[in-house]
């Protein structure tokens, strides 16, 4: 645990308590145990591992209290986010509800949901035990999910979040151009993925996604379409390249697509066909980000992008124009995509000031390749703050 | 995926069934999601990581049959365990109805636990969509939990399993003696775990527990006992240097102490205090091996090695005499355990033959140290098999 990270953790316990009060709930309680095998996905944003049961709460009133293993109570006591630690060596359920007694909530919300895999990560048997614990109290009935406290804390990045996520970003775009340098025409697309892995590697960073899909690399007409892993498809004059990276700094994500056109021998143009693929590609992302701000459900930024594809005489992209980006590639439920029934829920969610989306759409170039540009925005009050440098031209390799 | 890792998957998927078949079982079913967030620890021994709603199913008469969504289900083809695999575009509610109605179970385990957290994969989101899609149906009030399942599967060892457990402990022996060569009086417990873990590190190895606390040293008297980070305490003529590493090797864990006594200028011989520790330690360690065979509960190991102790005058150790290793350090919740409050149940589980325990106690000789020996048996049919090369004689360092 960094010192940056406990700042992290506190910026969120802090965020929590207003999140209980906006959305009226008394409590937050995450009850977890032996996180190392069986990990619950809030506590990195909230907390830090345990071995024995453990309680962190949450007030809407402003009580940060954890319950921990005297083992592992320190852990807790050095984030500074909790500023009553309890440490018990024989069993947590005493102390639990003597907490509840103390804080007296009205709802009880715990980490249980069906939509959203990030606010599931109470085990069934650690609800049963929970359920033991308050059965004969009237707090039993008074639990609810937090899903909704999650998809907030979690969607709405902290300062810290921000910067580091931004920090992943300038990393991968820094790649980007290193492996402009490295391509020529003729290389495979395992060879070109495996330059930027190497230089990953050699980094030290992570993969937003698991390395043998990350990069994604399209060369041309014959590469797979979506999350293929780069095989021995050579790279041709005349063919786009597309290339989907996402790495992790600092325990944040970026993801992002970057286009380059090989010219022909002689070439100095980019070919109309080319071209024109490239401004639709460029101008749905234009509608979608004027589309999007705090307030609006995401359905309706996937709309104005999809509008400008087909308006344009191109088919419709068959996925969501953007997901929320930070400690995962996927980071929380939230998606910028049409009422398809796999988007049931997730698409009519509101879009927040604070959260971080992916900008991602493409089409097919017939004999060139595919055309496919990501932008990761941060939405502020106003509307959209790039966090990367937007691909506004297409690249070139000669 | 290696071919050696399906290789394993493809022995614990039988193996399960021929425990349903024990323990008059009709169906297992591991119903998972988003799994690289929200793991399931049980996909580690019989499947892989999922995207989507899936189910893995496995049946007291042999069935082994999966629904995973179908950008997924060629990496369940692959493992070679499962002989149908069903792949699904829109919902994966239909399927696994269907697949109940043609396997008609009387009972179904599903993967919950109050006790072991390896058993406890099924977040309580899961289990409520579970429910729901058994709303209604005769399968409802045939749930169960799968614990005693899962404890038999990840407890008895496959032949490949037990290999590779074999492979992580003869790895760390070869460091204890590669360790020997580098101590020397007047080094500090950091600099000689630094040793270690630089070793480590660079055979590309992993920890069986966090790197921090890996391996454990004590140097003499002054060091704290138990899971303390190595510190600044230094290793001195006449006392006794303790390590406790473990690695994790192609997916296994070592969990072994070796002990050292460092001797004074002009000493050959091991001082009679330092002696005696090291001869009741190690006789208690095989009185434990005396009593472990397959039926016995692991209390009566414990109790074995536990009056070995106390019988000659030593207070007696405050923790455990074994636990099981293998994927974890802590690989299941079997215990060789004395019948204390933190043990209860756990202790009173039977060894099987398969399982892979610890030996490991202590004793403190004052003003030289903690004397501590750990090693890791295979239980046979007949008794016991070492996997380590057991430490009969105290080593030493000039």
């Amino acid at each position: 645990m960094t010192q940056l990270d406990a700042v992290l953790i506190q910026e969120k316990v802090a965020q929590a308590t207003a999140i209980l009060n906006q959305l009226d709930v008394d409590l937050w309680l995450t009850f977890a145990r032996e996180t190392s095998m069986n990990p619950d996905p809030v506590l990195e944003l909230i907390g830090v591992d345990v071995t024995w049961h453990s309680a962190f709460l949450i007030s809407r009133a402003g009580a940060h209290e954890a319950i921990i293993g005297y083992y592992d109570a320190d852990n807790v006591r050095e984030l500074g986010a909790y500023p009553t630690v309890t440490d018990y060596h024989e069993g947590i359920r005493e102390h639990l509800l003597a907490a509840l007694e103390r804080l007296q909530p009205r709802t009880i919300a715990i980490n249980y949901s069906e939509s959203d895999v990030s606010a599931d990560g109470l085990s069934h048997g650690l609800y049963r035990t929970l359920h033991g614990y308050l059965q004969d109290t009237p707090y039993l009935d008074r639990l609810m999910s937090a899903e909704q406290i999650i998809a907030a804390v979690r969607g709405r990045k902290s300062a810290t979040e921000i910067e580091r996520v931004r920090q992943a970003v300038a990393t991968t775009e820094a790649l980007f151009d290193e492996v402009e340098q490295f391509v020529r025409p003729g290389m495979s697309q395992r060879q070109i993925a495996g330059y930027v892995q190497g230089r990953v590697d050699e980094m030290g960073l992570g993969y937003a996604w698991p390395r043998p899909f990350n990069p994604i690399v399209t060369c041309g007409p014959h590469s797979a379409v979506g999350h293929a892993a780069p095989g021995d498809v050579v790279l041709e004059r005349g063919h786009l390249l597309q290339m989907d990276l996402g790495i992790r700094q600092n325990g944040y994500c970026s993801d992002l697509q970057r286009m380059w056109y090989v010219f022909k021998e002689g070439e100095t143009a980019v070919p109309p066909d080319v071209q024109e693929a490239f401004d639709v590609v460029y101008g749905a992302i234009k509608a979608g980000e004027a589309a999007l701000r705090p307030g609006v459900p995401g359905w309706q930024v996937d709309a104005a992008a999809r509008a400008h594809i087909v308006d344009n005489g191109y088919p419709e992209y068959m996925h969501a124009l953007g997901h929320l980006v930070g400690r995962s590639a996927h980071d929380g439920a939230t998606v910028l995509g049409p009422r398809w029934e796999r988007y049931a829920g997730i698409c009519e969610l509101p879009v927040e000031a604070g959260n971080i989306f992916t900008l991602e759409l493409h089409v097919i170039v017939p004999d060139r390749g595919m055309m496919s540009l990501e932008e990761d925005v941060l939405i502020t009050e106003d509307g959209v703050e790039y966090l990367s440098r937007p691909q506004t031209a297409l690249r070139h390799i000669s």
